[in-house]
């Protein structure tokens, strides 16, 4: 299986690198560094990289951002740059990369328990998270060829407890493992059109 | 009370002003006509609309829409679009919009039905109301002097049956006095936060 792992210098994405690639050839693909190069931000470098990369049988998003502020601070702009980051950019790589995948293959995309639950300051992410599961909803029914996509939607990971704790009171942190777990659930599994929530 | 009513022309905006200009001072806002006009697409035509209007005490939105059309040929644009108007011009309207209303406000937008189910081409709007679900969710719990939200999910209401019929089979077409009621419930009532589904 050839797997393309977009963001795969993150958090997770690094994760995921060690988990998958002893078993399947996977291209590392983020914005400065891997195998290749992708702005999610821009439909005109997705569809470069789908190119550069040609078939494949499984791709794996954790890349892409969101604001957290003040909401008393949070402009329009704010919005805009989690749209075209985290919302479209992931919705962009499903949507032109639908017609690049082989049959059978599989889609994994990423938004988190902000989609859930609310946290001060993070209005933005509440919007892009929910987003994300209504385009799963809407996508997974239309896509071809047995082509499957699923959104892992991850609490306040362990690994990130000493950057994101503080915004997070009260939430338990979740084992990386079990984060992992649930993208294996996805890409190795049969499941489809499923908010796999890890919280 | 005096209440902004953004979409006062469209097929909910109608009945809601028959609804509400008996009891209130009900100030129509849309995009060709009404008492003044809007583009809710343009923060700056939403400001001026502000400024324009004064102090209130109650926002309802039913105005936005989103692209319906084949998968295949949905495209960037039609996505961006689609949150431009339904998307982010009600949200713009709240955020900005908070700054003007009076203590104890309301702020009534609507999202639909297809934020819960899929149907043939609707990923956009699937999209975008699930988003709106989102932004209630997180808005909510940081607007201050009392100012309230909530989300209107209408089914296919029973006024848009020939138009929209074919889009939605299996469904059942819903009063719209039950639509009606499900807005006076967030305007006079007192829930905060809240989807109301009305299916």
């Amino acid at each position: 299986m050839k797997i393309i792992l977009v963001g795969a210098t993150g958090t997770i994405g690094r994760k995921l690198y060690d988990e998958l690639s002893p078993r399947y050839e996977v291209i590392k693909a983020s914005a400065n560094r891997g195998d290749v190069k992708v702005d999610i931000t821009s439909t005109d470098s997705i569809r470069k990289m789908y190119q550069q990369v040609g078939s494949f049988d499984a791709m794996v998003i954790t890349a892409g951002s969101g604001y957290i502020g003040p909401f008393e601070q949070t402009t329009e702009e704010h919005f805009y740059r989690g749209i075209r980051s985290k919302m479209m950019g992931q919705i962009n790589l499903v949507m032109i990369g639908k017609d690049y995948i082989n049959d059978n293959g599989s889609f994994t995309i990423t938004s988190g328990i902000l989609a859930d639950e609310p946290i001060k300051g993070a209005v933005v992410l509440n919007t892009i998270n929910s987003a994300l599961h209504g385009f799963v909803m809407g996508a997974t029914v239309e896509l071809k060829r047995g082509i499957r996509l699923n959104v892992i939607s991850p609490g306040m990971v362990e690994d990130s407890l000493e950057e994101l704790g503080p915004f997070f009171p009260g939430h338990i942190p979740v084992p990386m493992d079990k984060v992992v777990k649930a993208y294996l659930k996805s890409v190795e599994g049969v499941i489809n059109g499923q908010v796999l929530r890890v919280y």
